[in-house]
């Protein structure tokens, strides 16, 4: 287990990682933190744990709601410092009661007519160089 | 536009945001970062635009590769100090050529029999203090 742990650039975001958690049909979450403990307890239960930043510690996801998430699977990226892990949730992920903590829309982009010409976009900036 | 920028909690993370990054399927393509300014350019353009933080400068994704990322939608989540962009990519989104930063698994986490307990957990925890 060391070995995947270490598998992580923990050293890059002082010791913590962003962990984006998705469910198992392909909706995302909630977007977590890790540390080498978090990920650690992680792997031997196989129940999400997740470092808390305000907080300061571990916890494990729903071990006061009885949210709990089951991990399926884990996944890292190309340059080992962000981590996906796909969950089966025991309930809402969100402190509010949402299913998703992503439950709120930004607003729309700008609608964009066909095709952008992103050499134009280059151009430009290199105009301002 | 300003009003949406300013819905999202800069201050927590210097004027950051974690910004996870999904295909119209739902796969998840990879996690980036933006700054107000990368947010507003890609509000404008309809375009993903990134805050690199290693080459702190705000690039559009694909401004070279032309693996652009047409926005479809965006939403923030509870605590609005994360961004998730659903987006419709032209080409892969990973600098190795991979569809998604996450082509590689970290591992599975060690087989859980039946349920957990999480009581006996929480019982655990307070015995340590």
């Amino acid at each position: 287990m060391e070995e995947l742990i270490e598998k992580v650039n923990w050293e890059k975001n002082n010791g913590i990682v962003p962990v984006i958690v998705q469910d198992t049909k392909g909706e995302v979450l909630t977007l977590a933190y890790m540390n080498k403990e978090a990920l650690k307890k992680t792997l031997e239960t196989g129940y999400a744990h997740y470092y808390s930043r305000s907080q300061k510690r571990i916890r494990m996801k729903g071990e006061v709601s009885g949210n709990v998430q089951k991990v399926k699977e884990i996944k890292i990226d190309c340059d080992s410092d962000a981590l996906l892990l796909i969950v089966e949730p025991k309930g809402p992920a969100c402190h509010t009661g949402n299913y998703s903590c992503f439950y709120r829309k930004l607003g729309e982009p700008e609608k964009v007519e066909g095709g952008i010409d992103y050499s134009l976009t280059i151009l430009r900036e290199l105009e301002e160089l």
